[in-house]
């Protein structure tokens, strides 16, 4: 369910294809769970090769996942002949990336011709139970006829 | 040449084997390359397996390194009893991370008791030539006397 | 309607005192209009005499509020012998602050004993129609036994 | 002295019209002390109306002489058709804004045809010493063509 219209009615294959191509995203271990206009699920197992000092998921492992999430969830609404850049992110690390699997869920908030706003949450499950690990808000710029960063 | 006094004159030891625990800095390839009370210097080749669509390094591997070289540089100033947490961190994105290898270079800003300030850049190498790709301001806690984060 | 319980059952006497003592809030016209525990909303008028070069009300001046309604929604989750202290923010603008008046609400999405983390959403008014122009993620710190800082 | 090469001959006396017509610089004090091609100086008298409950310049108040000198940083850089738009920014809080006046100095980090980005920090003066007390990254975007946003 969502609230924005997207430009290109074949957004799915466009993010998925584009997903794909991240080779970061295979590395970690995250997958595309959901792509909606303006809204992007992921998902990604506890690794033991991406860890901090403590053995929990390094956060700058959750802030990949992240990224890309809100990355996607602005593509998802951008039309078809434009590319995505990350301008800037922050990421509030709420508690230790502790679990056995994470979740990722990213929403635009605000849509525009060149900068689009989104907002993320990571959640970690461990036992039956899920916590909220981080919180991401990003911004994006749709880039169009730029060689190169198309896609 | 740094201007702060660390508290813990072991502070290098102490770095160095809790940099050796972050498993994701093997995996990442990230390598620590200068430690001093209050800065850190890490390096990063490229690595195919971790990039974004367009084959840069995902803006969130170079995160990683920015974030631990920012926690570390946090690290080596606190007492021997103190363990360390990011609270939040911001990354700016100048320029797409393309380079044969990245050098990443934190400073800590305000040292606190329990507050720590640190700003980090990250510079991509390519063909002789360097570029700032990205930046990031960190803040960080100290803990003292809680189980399973000390060092 | 809030999902945490105050740990000063008098929580709403105690910010209605501290936010008393902001004179920034009365120069700039910054009202109370609800505090709950964990949630606070506030509203400003348009006023000429706060704007940037085009007219608008400057962006750091809706920080101000956004700055001072985060504090506030921390402020009121914690016990009655702590100060509270804004460690940083950071404030996304989604569109000119253009309108006859604003409201501010902010909620706590992460209590604790140190460390606090609220978000924050400042909507114009005009002619009848609102819209959001502005988030905040915002990081306070509790303050127990600093002179000076209490309340 | 700055690296940069201004597009606009007369970037001072456009940065200085602009800043006159930001109604919120004069209620709050604040004035320009500086203007150089991506390098602006302000500065900002203590005002017992304008601060937190503590009797210390509210860090908004702060923020908003930082997101300005952040703005005219960038479009000191700008083509003269060119208004500019704070996209987003983040303010660490390193010290309470104590002090019988406040200097901000703001330089471009990455100037560009769409985004910049400048960093910004606040000195409090007192007694004859000076102490940082905020720093600012600040995201740009140049608005070309847009009616009722030049300058």
């Amino acid at each position: 369910m969502s609230v924005f219209e997207p430009r290109d009615p074949d957004f799915r294959a466009r993010v998925t294809a584009s997903f794909a191509r991240q080779t970061a995203m295979a590395t970690l271990g995250v997958t595309l769970e959901r792509v909606e206009a303006g809204v992007i699920e992921m998902a990604m197992p506890y690794s033991a090769a991406l860890t901090q000092q403590h053995g929990f998921i390094h956060a700058g492992i959750i802030t990949t996942a992240l990224d890309s999430a809100c990355g996607y969830a602005g593509f998802s609404l951008m039309p078809v002949e434009a590319g995505i850049l990350t301008v800037e992110f922050k990421t509030n690390l709420l508690a230790a990336a502790k679990g056995e699997r994470f979740t990722i869920i990213a929403r635009v908030i605000k849509p525009g011709r060149t900068i689009t706003v989104a907002e993320a949450q990571a959640f970690a499950h461990e036992s039956g139970a899920s916590r909220l690990v981080a919180t991401m808000t990003a911004t994006m710029m749709a880039l169009v006829g730029r060689e190169g960063v198309r896609d």
